[in-house]
């Protein structure tokens, strides 16, 4: 059959009304919040409600290092959601909201592809029910709070040269980076340099993705350290009198968004935060709500399983109190080839040698990942241009490392594509064998807690980090803030630091750039490279080409 | 009885399912694209089903020259519209939506007050259904872009130092009124001065609010000038290439928004462009919408009617094709006082004297509204102090200048208490005595039509404009601009540019500081005075004291 574009799948999507998809998981529509006819957001009475009620089994969905040749983590997501419902499972998906910015940059932001996405697609990448937009305004009003402190006679002894909180936009624009502001004369305030991030990198976006609820919401705000008086006293935004009406502005978007896959079975879609220096999950509170609601949750994490599958472990799972019942890595079998060198030009000639060469990168995540105690299944996302030789090699490799692999053709066929895939994984989980423990304690040291990732997880040999960045864990130690988890921020193509080095690289090292304290989102960024936390827009942007057809239809954004 | 505040008696309403209000106005529940159970956009298929339709009367609230006793236009417009329903007229009323940012510097932004109030106030006054931060993202895609464009190359030629689009941000943020961006490397841009102004003062604000549709909205934003070559050629926002993708970010803001009075009947909510530098009204298409499904439709003008009046009959109706069948001036006993000379500390007393004193100021706005060929009906909006002899004052002066004022109680009693205000309305716009007409025609020069509203309508006595601004006006006209009209942007405090200058003024001349061309919007800008488009955070913010109370409501906003 012609294959049609995901965009075509989306709109030819037979949705039905939220409010049946709410009954799907037994929420009345009364405590369905509708944002159009397909979108809503669930109310807190009815979390509250059911706040009492057992949880259901979490499955984490993660992945090998990603490569140009994608391996569809999201898509297996919506996938496995709609195969555990095929076999007459209740299950529900949780994945994370996409954010606005990059769509104008690049084509792309999907969620899902194939026949197994989430729809509304096209609002999904836009607007969608205005979380975004809310984190971006609750940023920015501390950041208009704390100058304006200063501008009123600076009480609070702010040192201006030591301002940390920047300011927001979900938007690519690199000239925003670094910038100077309060320029013009005395009634503009102070200048000083500072600038602005894209809005998923906002600790505000860390911060609600990791709240248990409105409450904690608020004093997790509070924490946020903004500035440092001359002295190093820090200055939270307590201080500066911001966190309720932050708190007010992020009312609805706490709540979770409930959503439909193209089979009509229930997707939460909440919260993106940035993988790099934040944890890059769906919301602890969709995650939750789906748990109380379905007896089976797949959700997904950030990048690959070096980076998301350990920050879900050692962060979300850790602050939220939750335990994976199974773990799906997903690989390709293009993957694998490029893993084992192959260039992306050559992905469509059989090459069973290469597949071979590329797999220790996939066996090492299935250790890594069962050095959490949790059981993993591998899904082997199927391309049209993959051989039988070449899956039966992933398959072996994977059975030689005492797991199993199961081919996935959710992308082309839906759930029917993943019906043996999707029984595997509810017997996993429903066998209880997972016992679940994340890798160092909150008494860990800080630097300690590094070194646990650096070599339990990358298999570097050493953590290399000067004086300065030593003292500060240290400082913050003393400061009460050693409990914390570290997230760490590195390239997510390899399991060094060196993007270019794929496979299963061992004896490098990891250098530690800098240090930075989310003392509200509640852990220590930890930065090995280079971070950029403002994207730019590349010479054709994909917005030159986005526009309104004569139907109404929205061309160019997929 | 004991008088309750604004918030509580909005929180005591007895909201109707948004469908209910819909269906008073025959849109039916498929084409009410829902906003949580009391919000709704009404679909563009509805819109377009409904052109043929004959148009209800058009009936524009203005006021006198506001003075911080505060005159109640907003709840004038919301009053009369129950009252019309109260006396079995089908009537809408249109206003336009609040800005996010005031309402963290002071307490207020309420959509009416007392009982004429339109609900959810709280959600209108937050994020309602996120139009203003589709602007925002429209306004700063564009920006991105336009840097973007210099950064790859600048085949455009654009002048750095005459890029004349600004970021924008919904918040009061005095700090980015002048900043300078690209800073940090070659990887960052090119290093230049600029700013943020608030989100109301956008253009892409103006446009939507003046735009018939979506086609006409993305030529519109085409038609934006963004920068100059160094041969001062102009540089559109066609030439960049992000038309399409703004209209796409635009495309539900551009649906008008249906939500209820307190008495359940039906209030358009809709754009909300910067009286100063834009024209300050309800959108075109929520205006034109309501006409077509609503026997009276009451809508209000931003400021007095020097200001607000002059720039609806001149600006929107003009480019809307409308024409108002009467016109309601609002005034209070005390702004009459206040105008008479007393201070906003002893308003309390009785003072004939000085109502009389201050009268002359609405006998102004009453002949120059008589001046567009339109029935003048004045509302005294009253408040409790207001004595018997203070009220009949108005009403005799009123009377005198060929106009009739009634007494209004909507505030207290809602539409009860505004049932012959309401009937005289209806009689006089069903009169069919109107023959309204703009002030000038699109051929006039633009230097005279700035000539011809500040002498008919301000009573100056001259324009004062040097030889750089003439210039620019004649070029404009050379370039094709001519047959704009222009928008006055100065005090509203008084009819000539001191705002200090209450009542009446005469002899006055009025300077024209600076001219802007929104060649998107369709209008010349002319600056007679200061004008701030990036409001400040005062010395204590209401933001500090806005929070979520234990059962979860929002205090301190109002």
């Amino acid at each position: 059959m012609a294959h049609k574009s995901d965009i075509e799948i989306a709109r030819a999507a037979q949705k039905r009304p939220i409010q049946e998809i709410g009954a799907k998981l037994g929420i009345g529509s009364d405590h369905l919040l509708p944002y159009g006819h397909d979108k809503a957001k669930v109310s807190q009475e009815f979390i509250d409600s059911v706040a009492d009620r057992p949880d259901g089994k979490l499955i984490l969905v993660t992945a090998i290092n990603p490569t140009p040749a994608g391996e569809g983590k999201t898509t297996t997501t919506v996938g496995l959601g709609d195969g555990l419902n095929a076999i007459g499972k209740k299950a529900a998906i949780c994945i994370r909201e996409a954010s606005l910015g990059p769509c104008f940059g690049m084509k792309g932001g999907a969620a899902g592809g194939g026949y197994a996405q989430v729809v509304p697609m096209e609002e999904m990448n836009l607007h969608f029910t205005g979380d975004f937009h809310a984190i971006t305004s609750a940023h920015n009003l501390l950041a208009a709070m704390i100058d304006n402190h200063i501008y009123w006679g600076n009480a609070l002894g702010i040192d201006e040269r030591r301002v940390m909180w920047r300011r927001v936009l979900d938007m690519n624009d690199r000239a925003l980076r670094d910038v100077v502001t309060s320029l013009g004369g005395v009634a503009n305030g102070f200048p000083r340099q500072t600038g602005f991030d894209i809005t998923v990198a906002s600790e505000v976006m860390a911060i609600l993705c990791l709240s248990k609820n409105l409450a904690d919401l608020e004093a997790r705000l509070g924490d946020i350290i903004v500035a440092y008086t001359r002295e190093r006293a820090p200055i939270y935004c307590r201080d500066i009198g911001a966190a309720g009406a932050m708190t007010v502005l992020l009312k609805d978007a706490m709540q979770p968004n409930l959503v439909q896959t193209l089979e009509n079975n229930p997707a939460f879609v909440h919260g993106g935060p940035f993988a790099n220096i934040a944890h890059g999950c769906n919301s602890l509170i969709a995650t939750q709500t789906a748990l109380k609601l379905a007896d089976y949750v797949v959700t997904e994490a950030g990048f690959g399983a070096d980076l998301g599958a350990e920050k879900f472990m050692n962060i979300k799972c850790r602050k939220g109190g939750l335990a994976p019942s199974v773990v799906v890595v997903v690989a390709t079998v293009r993957a694998m080839k490029m893993n084992g060198g192959v260039a992306k030009a050559d992905l469509g000639a059989e090459n069973v040698d290469a597949v071979k060469a590329g797999c220790p990168n996939l066996g090492r995540h299935i250790e890594n990942v069962k050095g959490f105690g949790v059981p993993v299944v591998v899904a082997i996302n199927h391309f049209v241009t993959d051989t039988d030789a070449e899956v039966q090699a992933v398959m072996d490799y994977v059975a030689g490392h005492g797991s199993e692999a199961i081919l996935c053709k959710h992308w082309a066929e839906g759930s029917a594509g993943v019906i043996e895939f999707a029984t595997r994984v509810a017997e996993i989980a429903d066998a209880g064998i997972a016992n679940f423990a994340p890798l160092y304690d909150d008494d860990l040291g800080l630097f300690e807690k590094i070194e646990t990732i650096a070599k339990r997880i990358y298999r570097a040999d050493e953590v290399l980090a000067d004086k300065k960045i030593r003292d500060q864990l240290r400082a913050w130690e003393e400061a009460g803030y050693g409990n914390l988890p570290v997230c760490m921020a590195k390239t997510q193509y390899s399991f060094s630091t060196d993007p270019n080095l794929r496979g299963a690289p061992t004896g490098h090292s990891v250098p530690v750039r800098e240090v930075r304290l989310s003392a509200g989102a509640g852990f220590v960024v930890v930065i090995c490279g280079e971070i950029m936390t403002m994207p730019g827009l590349p010479s054709k942007p994909a917005a030159m080409t986005i526009g309104l057809n004569d139907a109404g239809e929205i061309e160019g954004l997929f």
